[in-house]
């Protein structure tokens, strides 16, 4: 079977698509496909934007990949953030696949897994930078870059049109804590012997220069533990960057200082990381959250979740004196070791407000060099395509400002213009050795999680929220007899999130007669006919409450008939 | 009746409080009271943070203001920014009192009370920088600063307990547009004679350095426009900024281009301006919309309103090809020349992919210096408490980290921690010969405005309407007969914004049928009591709705009596 298709693929084309990823920052998911095989690197998720609202999550679209299940060799994980695993849960609920991936990306992996478990075994292989791989024609190699999580790959496939490099996220970090520096050497030798296709990150894309060296942070953080030696230190982070943790944990030890770890997701990471073998926790250094009142403020380090500003994260909940295990004072100092994810500014403020209201020295990555990127910036990119001198290139990872800003790079570099092709999401770019060329589009997109829900939320359910979100509601309920025209019971009316009702009650009363002459009026006329009686009750109730209050509840006539 | 005041002062006390400006951004409003004379500065208006769902704006609660309406000898108007007039028409429908304030100013403010006109004839007294009006006890003086708007004033107050300066919103540019300096010359003779309690703005004080003038944003223009002489320019900031929209009509006619202005902010703006003598409009330079198409691209400058993402506004129309007058395409250069209000960086982040979406070049503060900010950084801070070297501080106008930013920046200028006041809406700060302390509370707060309603939005309203826009609404109904303990028709079972209903018809039928037997069980026990009947229907339905979608959709019964 496997030999047939290969020899069936002499003349076929190599089809490359994103499901996630283009256009959008996060839920990253690429497929590669040459007749009957298909790969696919990663499989993340997203979070709503604000017009999903109460959306918990947003995953890719994989229809594609559940009507061609069985040409899946496999997913490859270029790294374990949640934009590049955090679907996996789902995708396994769907089809039986096996994945790739580091020792770390596939630890956080079982972890997702367990919580959320598929009806089979999964199949999990464990690979090391360097390996290389063969599913059906594709030769998946595994090439170490550096990124704000260990343990992170670029993907070097070779498929019958030549090699295509899919970087994952990078940055070069000539310093890195674990002193493995991204693996140009062998990004190099690719290179030479030649690269058909580039799909480069482009989260950076817009920023000139060089990313800093996660060592910077260290620096600062040495200068803050020397400056505050009177004072708590309560640093936050991104749970997952354990090099980050690791910096974090190492300064405490050098100067005395005992840590505590806060927070469910940041207590799982550093479990895992240490048993893992990527993170070496020096005797004795961390000591239990209860166990923090026998030591003196400045004696002791709190790593805390809540770097985003998140409601429910232990830091918020330590700004606004609800953590009933760590009680703010003038004595802390609050490290934002992060920045603020587009969106999250707001939140993130909220919590620096709150701290500083309570006398805590709050500082963060405006004043200090306390955080550092995960990704490329423009020259790292530039690097990248000095390296692989690809033929063509697509960029991904990126709302289209990232994806064009890469584009500009691209060219910039000297690869022609129509030889990169910024895509959309399902868009398929077809290559054989005649050339490359957009090729149709397959079925991609956004599902919407929410509750134990996949995909049961469409644009009719977010677009009743967000009409209730504004204006809220008024229920109209009347019970008629039919057969004698006589209303039997109401209209009564009942509202939420429209007004205070007990300071409307004259509105309200108005309202209920003006439904009241509005159904009998209606039924005079069809009396036989709920949803023409529906229609005229609601129009003249919308427009009385208008009139009234400049506002547009969303109006809900129930007719019920005995 | 004045005299006796005066005479009663002796041994008063001097009460300064905000009812706006303070932990919050924007609805500035300070109030000083002495014996029984009030004067207000400013009375601005705020926006809605993303917890207030559906309100349109926010203003300051009054009640105080309103309590003593006999005493308010006048509003003073700092400058024309709606963070400072916007409250202006809701406060005059409550008490008529003064305003005063320079002309562009006024001019803004009659436009506003022309909308929304109070009911009696208001009375605006036009005054002048450097101006000195008699208002009771108090000597106000009018002191010219630079701001983002032109006609921008500090006030200087004399009190029976020395001077008390509000700088308003201000910044240093010493080379403005209009020529006019901050008055440093009139700020320093005031602060030889004596400066009791400085009221400073904070919005800038945890930036360092100096705020760049309003001169660097032309050079900036200059050079786009010399670059893109063969593109079509759109470029959009603030309406209110005046002599950055004179900047921009400049360059473009020094450059052979026409002007035509989109957006009806923009239009009323440069309208106002131009009558009242605060822009100089070349001839023949603005031309009509509908004319555009008479000129080249390369001919023609576009101003628009839209600088903050703002759904409805020009720029959003014409990036998402919804404006039925100007269409875009690559030979357009679109450029911000603005920053995103915090909360905003997603909505302008939408604009700006879809603008380059469409192949159009756009340019922002990030790549240009084509905005400043219109706020004193720390060190125009400083200059202010140099020259004025005031005995007290009170850092107004920002969240806490402002205020506690320009603290620090008063300690290091030499004011004693104990006098600098940090303060809350509505608590007082008391000043005699005696000295400077907080002394009780007046009522403040927000009151929300969502349509005409002023204020009968609140709490429980919100918390409906976050509850509605998160899972959605599923309403019971069921008519039932009391006497004769039979159920007489439904419970019928209507949802909005919780499932689409289509997919979910089992889920609805299963819903329907708990309800049915959690209604019968109820009555069943006791059948006379509605509250008790929706109680057990409410309860059993969350929890076979949880079970189900791990969801909590708000439940709505309503029982009909006949």
């Amino acid at each position: 079977m496997k030999k047939e298709n290969k020899r069936g693929a002499v003349g076929t084309k190599l089809r490359v698509m994103s499901l996630g990823g283009l256009q959008e920052i996060g839920k990253n998911m690429t497929v590669f496909e040459y007749g009957d095989d298909i790969i696919v690197v990663d499989a993340g998720l997203g979070f709503p934007d604000d017009e999903m609202l109460g959306v918990d999550l947003v995953i890719p679209d994989i229809s594609y990949l559940v009507k061609n299940a069985h040409k899946i060799r496999g997913i490859l994980i270029t790294h374990g953030h949640e934009d590049h695993i955090g679907a996996i849960p789902y995708v396994l609920q769907q089809i039986n696949v096996p994945i790739y991936g580091t020792r770390l990306s596939l630890g956080i992996i079982e972890g997702k897994i367990d919580e959320n478990p598929p009806p089979f075994e999964p199949e999990l292989y464990t690979v090391e930078a360097g390996d290389v791989i063969n599913l059906g024609v594709f030769k998946a190699e595994f090439v170490h870059v550096n990124h704000s999580i260990a343990d992170a790959c670029a993907i070097s496939l070779k498929t019958p049109v030549g090699t295509v490099f899919h970087t994952g996220d990078f940055k070069l970090d000539v310093s890195p804590i674990d002193g493995k520096m991204m693996d140009l050497t062998r990004i190099g030798e690719i290179g030479k012997a030649g690269v058909t296709l580039l799909l480069c990150e482009s989260t950076n894309a817009e920023r000139p220069g060089f990313t800093a060296s996660e060592r910077t942070v260290g620096s600062s953080l040495e200068r803050i533990f020397a400056q505050y030696t009177d004072r708590r230190l309560i640093i936050t982070t991104f749970s997952s960057n354990i090099h980050r943790v690791q910096q974090i944990i190492n300064t405490s030890y050098k100067h005395g200082r005992k840590v505590a770890v806060i927070g469910r997701s940041m207590i799982n990471v550093i479990g895992a990381a240490a048993e893992l073998g990527y993170m070496e926790l020096p005797d004795g250094v961390l000591i239990d959250i209860n166990d923090i009142k026998r030591y003196k403020p400045e004696e002791l380090t709190l790593i805390t979740t809540g770097s985003q500003g998140e409601p429910m994260s232990a830091l918020y909940r330590i700004a606004f004196s609800e953590h009933d295990k760590v009680k703010i004072s003038p004595r802390d100092v609050v490290v934002l070791s992060s920045s603020a994810i587009p969106g999250n500014e707001k939140l993130v403020g909220k919590i620096i407000n709150a701290l500083i209201k309570n006398g805590v020295k709050v500082v963060n990555d405006s004043t200090e060099d306390v955080h550092v990127s995960g990704h490329a910036c423009r020259e790292e990119i530039k690097l990248m395509m000095a390296l692989l001198k690809p033929k063509y290139l697509m960029p991904i990872h990126g709302e289209y400002r990232h994806l064009y800003a890469n584009k500009d790079i691209g060219e910039f570099m000297g690869i022609p213009s129509e030889n990169i092709f910024v895509s959309e999401l399902g868009k398929v770019l077809e290559i054989d050795r005649k050339g490359a060329r957009f090729a149709g589009t397959e079925t991609a997109g956004k599902v919407l999680i929410d509750g134990s829900g996949i995909g049961d939320i469409g644009s009719v359910v977010l677009r009743d929220r967000k009409h209730l979100s504004e204006d809220g509601l008024v229920v109209v309920v009347a019970t008629i007899d039919m057969n004698d025209q006589i209303i039997v019971s109401g209209p009564d009316i009942v509202s939420r999130g429209f007004v205070y009702v007990k300071e409307s009650e004259e509105l309200m009363h108005r309202a209920r007669d003006i439904a009241e002459k509005s159904l009998e009026r209606a039924m005079s006329k069809r009396y036989g006919d709920r949803t023409y009686l529906k229609g005229v009750i609601k129009d003249d109730l919308a427009k009385f409450i208008y009139k009234e209050t400049k506002r547009k509840p969303m109006i809900l006539p129930v007719i019920m008939d005995i």
